[in-house]
């Protein structure tokens, strides 16, 4: 259960992008990446400087000569594709797939195609759904990497990772402390003739507490503007 | 109505990574970008080839030499941040600004800090709410264009929804007015010595600035805040 899916790069062109791809994996937690038959090679010295510090991701990485090879273990196979083809298969979203991988029993894995052609029609063939990103349909242009670190991100989300670090946001100032605030500025609008006329008093009045209220201020700045209200005293007095 | 965010880029560095976040922003249909101050100067030869087709955002870019002037027009402003900070604002996944930014009347803003440092306290202080992509905690490592691509991704998603029912709240006013209003207290406050001693004039003026920012008062409330200061004038002058 929640197992984390493999990444599957087949048959990456530069070094730099599987480098890249890892980085964009480890943003989100994920570790496993499987590389079947590499242009260049491997190691590939160019991946270790784009990797930005996901040096972990390449050291572990498998390097397979065939992709019935690098998913021999995998129960769930997702093939990413940008073009719309005639296969007869599920077509999801990253956000779809992230969310049957984790529900999913068995190991998950997404295979990302060539860097400029993309998977080939017999790879795209053993995977039971293809996950295609919504794009602009007049300008689709995702790299691999960006590719990868979508899947990575949507698959996150259902990790601990999802609650961003907790706003320490206080909550609203109790309404005493409140009332407190508007009582000294009113005070103070007063001995300025605010208010004046008095048949638009209350409206005025309730025109200011409305949007006074409206903030929920916490203590602190209710604190604050007290502040603000204290150096406007009528210095003659 | 779903208004589109439009992305800006505080202070940014190479114009490479102005390049791929432009791609980035075309491939899930955005296409406004502004550019606070680039170190490099504006046009940038560099940005162009990294933008890999998406010419027109570039070319609609518009330069500003200030965040204020550049967000002048905005309603919501977004700051995007990884570090923690003792800001008490919102903190918004990239999936939840994206829901409010859809949901949002008048305009909304995205900003991107430099490549290296991200955004300054005070770029963040003009902004109502924080994004942060949940990361990894153990690995952090998202660049420019990465950042941006997630945050046009999320907002692509409520492209082809059914938009909701029209609230009758009157949007925040633009950022202008809201420093309109801003200024015109500090400057108040200035003759009243309030932000003495110097030392602490930045830090107090940063307080007040995030307390005012928060409550997002429309148009007719800035006016009504205008008047009170008004009021507060020095009778001797």
């Amino acid at each position: 259960m929640n197992q984390a899916p493999i990444i599957v790069l087949v048959r990456p062109q530069l070094g730099e992008n599987i480098g890249k791809a890892a980085r964009a994996m480890l943003n989100f937690g994920l570790t496993e990446m499987r590389i079947v038959n590499p242009r260049d090679g491997w190691p590939n010295p160019s991946a270790g400087p784009a990797a930005a510090g996901a040096d972990i991701v390449l050291e572990r990485a498998r390097i397979f000569d065939t992709l019935a090879e690098a998913t021999a273990d995998v129960s769930h196979i997702y093939a990413t594709t940008v073009r719309k083809r005639g296969v007869t298969k599920a077509v999801l979203t990253p956000e779809a797939a992230a969310n049957e991988i984790v529900h999913a029993q068995g190991r998950s894995a997404i295979l990302f195609g060539a860097e400029r052609s993309g998977l080939e029609t017999d790879e795209v063939a053993v995977a039971r759904s293809i996950i295609t990103v919504p794009i602009n349909p007049e300008f689709g242009s995702l790299n691999l990497a960006q590719a990868v670190i979508l899947c990575a991100y949507e698959w996150s989300k259902h990790q601990g990772l999802e609650s961003p670090p907790k706003t320490e946001l206080d909550p609203p100032a109790p309404q005493e402390e409140l009332d407190g605030m508007i009582d000294q500025l009113f005070g103070l609008l007063d001995q300025r003739n605010f208010f004046y006329p008095p048949e638009r008093t209350n409206a005025t009045r309730l025109t200011l507490r409305n949007l006074l209220t409206k903030p929920g201020w916490n203590s602190l700045e209710l604190r604050t503007l007290r502040g603000v209200w204290s150096s406007f005293r009528d210095r003659r007095s």
